[in-house]
């Protein structure tokens, strides 16, 4: 970080009074990967904590062209017309390869962007999976501490991200297509199988009934697979972003699974299990950037690479010496 | 191990002779969870990596009920008939869920099982994926060392065993069905787009004249996809595992495609990047092993967890706390 860091009590502080450039600037923080920035970061996180949790956390997901940009700037809009505190986020491990961040300009959702009680956070770039997702985790929990109360993380549908994303989120949605000739557009079936509600975006001219015919097919589809342990039925339903149809239909679905879900008691246990899950995967980043930050490993490592790569190492062993070496060297 | 094991080199020589049970005894150590076995399956992996590496590396994958022991069973009788040694591995990371292993017992491929030229190796169940990898990847060099020279890695194509086994062969065929109505069958566009070769399965009796229009259809679609590394153009063809018919084109293709590349080079930087694949993998998974199988980390672990899942205790902060008292005691 360029700028000068703040003292642990003033971001905690500024967060808990809704303050947005030290929500930002601790997401940024938390985001860094310098030791200090992590250690502030750690405190901060510490300090919301036990504000944190306050929110429906939503997961929406739909391969490039769906109208996901859209989607989310017309239900974002009805969200916070609900008197919601909204805030985006975003997954997305590709950027670094291709697109570029899929929120990143925020001109592609400026009405939202410009209102008062959405906040639109760009995904961090250049990083591996792990650590976006594990970043992306606490952004939302700064975000719940700083008073938004709906969450909507977006993901791309194409690679991991999903899985990830579902492990953070209480209810997972699905944006898909009608009549694009193959009905799974790419999207795998452990997706599907992971959503709480599928829905077919661009119902609208000329597609409205393909659309419905793509309803049909799913709802078709989904009662073939197996039943989720929540007890949940996953929706289908049609929209139209640009049109602002099917939206408020939308939002009465994630309503009803949080109140449903809250009586059961699922929503309870969803998000204990999450937390457990969070807190392997926060064992396992640290493991691994404590290790590959190790000045004794990177220069050892840059010893062996050449001969692993040709075949004279034993990648095994190697690998053996230099993890036995750095639980040697660990202080 | 029950069984009493056997000195590092009694290992090495059995399997540089071929002798079978002693690379079953082998890959059954290198199998292993316990210490002893590691470390002595370190030794015996360490003597014979300078024989391995000679053959054809095929990995197989394709939805259940696509045909793939059939296939198996009549291109592998293909393959030894052609003067090759072959063994059959498998990587499923789903057997501990639900089906048991792929090639459980080895029934469903008699006369291949049968046949003196081939060995046939069920996949280690009830592992993690990174384990059952890495340990596939491990059977698979011991199997070249006993003078294997074509192996063919078989996988589920429901999960992310794919990209695994992508990550350690040399050749990815894709077996799909054709008429099944959705064209993609649950299979995950990254997943065809990894293949060298798609081949539609079943093109026999009435299902002829589909599997020939899914040909064509999916022949276009690959046309569609990104230019591999390699410069090859994935190979569209159909079979019938059943009859046997279109086998010896598709071994015709493997073969080609290994000569291409060997010419072009791709086959040996190929062979390279997966060996830094896998010392990372390697590293990874001792990481994670040796911490969590630390005594005061699993003593800790059972103190902390109820915390966390509760939300009263930060998954971050326990975690680093974790992580860094394991790093103190590392010896």
């Amino acid at each position: 970080m360029k700028k000068s860091r703040f003292s642990p009590e003033t971001y905690i502080q500024g967060i808990l009074n809704g303050d947005r450039m030290l929500l930002s600037r601790a997401i940024t923080l938390v985001e860094s990967t310098l030791e200090e920035d992590q250690t502030l970061a750690g405190q901060v996180m510490e300090g919301i904590l036990p504000f944190s949790g306050n929110s429906i956390r939503i997961g929406i997901t739909g391969v490039p062209g769906v109208g996901k940009s859209t989607f989310i700037e017309k239900f974002g809009g009805l969200i916070v017309e609900s008197n919601h505190k909204l805030a985006v986020l975003a997954v997305d491990p590709s950027s670094q390869q291709s697109h570029g961040s899929i929120l990143g300009d925020k001109t592609r959702m400026e009405s939202l962007a410009a209102d008062k009680r959405a906040y639109i956070r760009p995904s961090p770039a250049g990083k591996a999976l792990g650590g976006v997702s594990a970043k992306t985790r606490e952004a939302m929990l700064l975000c719940e501490a700083a008073g938004f109360d709906v969450i909507l993380i977006e993901t791309v549908g194409v690679g991991q991200s999903e899985t990830a994303v579902r492990g953070m989120v209480d209810f997972f949605l699905l944006l898909m297509l009608a009549g694009a000739g193959d009905e799974l557009q790419g999207i795998k079936k452990g997706i599907i199988e992971m959503c709480d509600a599928l829905v077919i975006n661009k119902a609208d001219g000329s597609n409205l009934e393909a659309a419905k015919l793509a309803m049909r097919d799913y709802a078709n589809a989904l009662h073939l697979f197996q039943a989720k342990e929540s007890g949940w039925s996953p929706r289908v339903m049609t929209c139209s972003g640009l049109e602002g149809r099917g939206l408020a239909k939308i939002w009465n679905v994630v309503e009803e699974y949080r109140n449903v879900m809250q009586l059961n008691g699922f929503w309870q246990q969803n998000r204990q299990s999450q937390r457990i899950q969070w807190f392997d995967d926060h064992i396992r980043y640290l493991l691994e950037s404590k290790f590959y930050q190790n000045p004794g490993v990177k220069l050892r490592l840059s010893e062996v690479l050449p001969g692993v790569q040709s075949g004279n190492l034993s990648p095994i062993k190697q690998a053996e010496e230099l993890v036995q070496g750095f639980l040697n060297r660990a202080k």
